[in-house]
């Protein structure tokens, strides 16, 4: 948790870019696995801990534009409850370490709604995307359950969407930490990697390094030697001499900041010379990418010039044909590279996703792509300094992919079927790595990890 | 998964112990954590396992009690879905592992309802516990959100119980590989705790176990120096020396069997005489408790003896004083002891939890007791042959609790409420194994693992 200061700026600039009403955020709750008292691990919501701080659930917050003040709905806790729960902080000393003016017990919270609404003011909430909010919202503020989300306020979305995009100081150290524990995490995988073990001893390995620090992973991470589907979270193969092993995983720190990296090594001690020649692709494409960040620039175009070192490396190898930009313009590598260059990261690994991606990654000038491939492409629009995104190019040979493409003829004139039998099995290459857009360039978040092949082959034979 | 054999004898047993109409068993979809698409680790419904076998969302079943057949309701999976998920099985494959007649897609399930509803068919669910299917069951069936778990179906909630209840040979099998899993994660904790290391590092080493062997935990660990503290699921303290390690942790196979142990050992490499004291009362207890399980006896004489071991103890040690019957009948032992004596365990480890605690633990005969401690009991009833259970006794100095009692005059001529100040930072003890209930006895679920004070104190010292 920051200081009380640096919340109540937050909330300070989130007021001075709306107009007038309330704006307010539910809390998560504890969200139910297999009954309801035997629950997931617990996580706020992301626009509640950046406004309010507080990792607990059963809490809501108002703030009020036109008092310029806020309240902070929860409940203290009973003695009864003290048994099983702790000693916990009282929901006033809560507020005290957020600078939150009021507070007020949860009960009253559909009450304080229900006279706003009917003194006309505008309540401004955010998209609903866990059930049990969206009934919450539905209930409190009389609106049908199944178009609450439509119903979410655009111009707090846009604003939250401006505060949360730039990244300040104090978070940009909270990101560096978690991305140098997902370091530790791809190192501790390159280590325990061998034949003969099953992918879930190395994906043991990597969690432990996640939870050992305090926190735990910030999304299901992908462990697997079927790197060519992109979220496969089963681990029950068996490591085999030859196979690639694709590890895409990241920390979530204790103040629950994200890291997402991903890197692909070898179960043998060293790359097939096939391997090397995809990997070696993708590495120039990330790099290539790495080189274009800086304020002003689209990540659509960062994107396409991906696409572009992709084309060019599989038309070399003899896999691909035809003029390039055509290429490119038609989607072809996009049956190697089937998904987006990268995204936003914070305080989610996709962040503020749950406001709308299109509204994170595109703008009213800058719209989404229809076409396969591209379409997947979460952040188009301009960087911004301040910005911390992910670069994650990777190039997978999908066999039922491979077959449709192939029995369809799409994208025909560009690629050259017959030659990737030979490449069939060898599944998918992805790398990835997490920066920061500065004032003139970029910065990598956390510690170096090993990403060239004499790098990754050098752990993998320590 | 079991053969397609088991899962049909399963329905066919559930058919012949209800009257009629239409048994609807919803699947568990994904659980969004920070973000729709950023998901939980996922978890099926237990139920939906225990009749229709399959461990992947957006499926339901219906049971045609006349008819004698049931229906699997599941799409499948397109190919450019593939490319995100690998190739998967189709429903009809699906259907036929577990033996099940007939399939159709899931968008034809609310019709489906609605043609049997409009035909007076009595649609019999179980009480759904995640927000989504509360949802789902709502708009399916025309039914108030608010008191959707009011209209689940008892007979259906007593059937369920009645099956699940009575574990089978092939179920016992993988409940001893649960608990054997579970016994390494404690081995694990015990060997890496020592001074200087925060709980969050013992809790990795818990969680490295479960997750290697392709499961994961079946509950949030409890990983503390706090062990008074009952449900603590923070990491952040450090070890030091003089204090004790409470681990409360099971495994979850691959199959989705639980195991739930608990053992209490120095962060030194010795307990002091004080830990001692209190550590040979909770192993008398549950020594005491193992001995007296057979069918046929009631698990509240069970529960009420380990009371009168404590009460005994506690008494020796002159923390209590009085007549022992009294002392156990006005409930003087739950200030130490506030919690039940074990549940009942299986694909849940509070098993079928979610179809009411009272349901599984008590009958229409034995009511549950409303006094502090008495009511934590979830499992009070008869034990019976093929039962799952855990025993659990523990002694907890909670300070809050001490205080209030103590200034409210609490079971005042029970307790010496003076001696216990020497106490005050103890923490918390408990034991807990699994025992199946036998033909004439008991047998420990799983390898054995280290409770008596040599035996864990030769661990720590190894």
């Amino acid at each position: 948790m920051f200081s009380a200061n640096t919340y109540s700026e937050r909330r300070q600039k989130l007021i001075q870019s709306m107009d007038s009403g309330l704006l307010l955020l539910l809390g998560n709750n504890d969200s139910p696995m297999n009954y309801t008292d035997n629950i997931y691990p617990y996580r706020q919501d992301s626009n509640f801990l950046y406004f309010a701080g507080i990792d607990i659930p059963q809490f809501a917050l108002i703030i009020d534009i036109e008092a310029g003040t806020s309240t902070l709905y929860g409940n203290d806790v009973s003695v009864e409850m003290v048994v099983w729960t702790g000693p916990q902080a009282s929901v006033r000393d809560l507020a005290d370490k957020a600078g939150i003016e009021n507070t007020a017990p949860l009960a009253q919270l559909a009450g304080d709604l229900a006279k706003a609404k009917s003194g006309s003011r505008n309540i401004h909430f955010l998209p609903p995307y866990r059930f049990e909010n969206k009934i919450r919202l539905s209930h409190m503020l009389g609106m049908d359950l199944s178009s609450i989300n439509d119903q979410a306020s655009l111009s707090f979305i846009k604003a939250v969407i401006n505060l949360r995009g730039k990244k300040s100081e104090e978070e940009i150290v909270e990101l560096d930490r978690a991305c140098s524990i997902t370091a530790d995490m791809h190192v501790a995988a390159m280590k325990v990697c061998r034949p003969g073990i099953k992918e879930s001893e190395v994906v043991a390995a990597v969690r432990y390094e996640a939870l050992k620090h305090g926190g735990d992973v910030s999304y299901p991470v992908i462990g697997t030697i079927h790197g060519e589907t992109l979220h496969n979270h089963h681990y029950h193969h068996t490591l085999e001499e030859g196979q690639l092993f694709l590890l895409d995983a990241g920390a979530e720190t204790d103040t629950r900041y994200a890291g997402d990296m991903t890197r692909t090594f070898p179960v043998s001690k060293s790359f097939t010379t096939q391997q090397k020649e995809i990997y070696e692709i993708v590495l120039a494409a990330e790099n290539r990418s790495i080189e274009m960040l800086r304020p002003g620039i689209t990540y659509k175009e960062v994107h396409l010039e991906a696409a572009r070192t992709i084309t060019n490396g599989m038309q070399a190898l003899g896999l691909m044909k035809g003029d390039v930009e055509s290429s490119i313009a038609a989607g072809a590598h996009a049956l190697f590279f089937p998904h987006g260059l990268g995204h936003m990261m914070g305080l989610d690994v996709h962040d503020m996703e749950d406001l709308g991606e299109d509204h994170v990654g595109y703008t009213d000038q800058l719209k989404r792509s229809t076409q396969f491939g591209l379409k997947s492409l979460r952040l188009g629009r301009e960087l911004e300094e301040g910005f911390v995104l992910t670069v994650e190019p990777g190039i997978y040979f999908i066999p039922l992919l491979i077959d449709t493409w192939k029995k369809e003829g799409t994208c025909a004139e560009y690629l050259n079927f017959d030659k990737l039998d030979a490449y069939r099995s060898l599944g998918g290459i992805r790398i990835e790595e997490d920066y920061l857009i500065t004032s003139n360039g970029s910065r990598l978040l956390g510690k170096a990890l090993a990403k060239s092949i004499a790098d990754v082959e050098a752990i993998r034979n320590s």
